[in-house]
């Protein structure tokens, strides 16, 4: 995922209390929130692809929360792991996400979210954070 | 995710010692393994798509046994989070998924599994398990 270039708090201080993501509060309509299926630490993965070409670019968190805003705002919030605080993407670096379409898989683990992504998805320059290949020793295939 | 459809036991004995990837025993190439940024149970997202239409399948989740088996024998293999065991796509539905190509994400929270999928990859039926749309807002736009 991109490195959080735009952590914002304070706003969710107006929600009510928590449902079941985690520690935080959130807003996110309850029905939606009963059918998430979270990490230990309340977490989905949220798949985020190019609406039109279908460029897979990136996979961040989101908290109930994260997702509430994503859907409410049209703008791409996540949760940051590491720094514990929510980001909006290209908030500051520009690089902004709009929101097209969120889809919920389903097992409720994981969204695809698919946004208009100005320039690059990846904090690196990289357009897609998927730049690094792993080698792959077998085809699959049974052969006879 | 779809449906475990072929649990999987008993190989990973032969394994030696476990990474850092939970408390399984794994084989993965150490300087992979070193690259990746697990959840609380030890887990990547695995973002499964289709290698020449790009679309979106599924996601699963890998410990870094299930990541070596998908890089070495081709074919895609998972952890159930739900079930505690491995399990590779297709072994008993028939939905084969062979592995064209894997990528890590730039901080080793993910990886894009491109596959060629045979049938449907959920197991409900449908070819892709993101078939329910979560309502979007706004647009995001900023408009003056």
């Amino acid at each position: 995922m991109s490195v959080p270039d735009a952590p914002v708090t304070g706003a969710h201080l107006e929600a009510p209390e928590p449902t079941d993501g985690g520690d935080r509060p959130s807003r996110l309509d309850p029905a939606i929130a009963a059918r998430l299926r979270r990490t230990p630490d309340g977490l989905v993965a949220a798949v985020v692809r190019q609406h039109d070409s279908g460029e897979v670019l990136m996979v961040a968190w989101m908290d109930d929360e994260a997702l509430h805003r994503t859907l409410t705002t049209g703008r791409a919030t996540y949760w940051s792991r590491s720094r514990r605080e929510y980001w909006v993407k290209g908030a500051t670096s520009g690089h902004h996400q709009y929101v097209r379409s969120v889809a919920l898989d389903c097992d409720g683990d994981a969204v695809l979210v698919s946004v208009d992504q100005v320039g690059a998805a990846c904090h690196t320059g990289h357009r897609s954070c998927f730049f690094t290949q792993l080698p792959v020793t077998s085809s699959g295939e049974v052969t006879s």
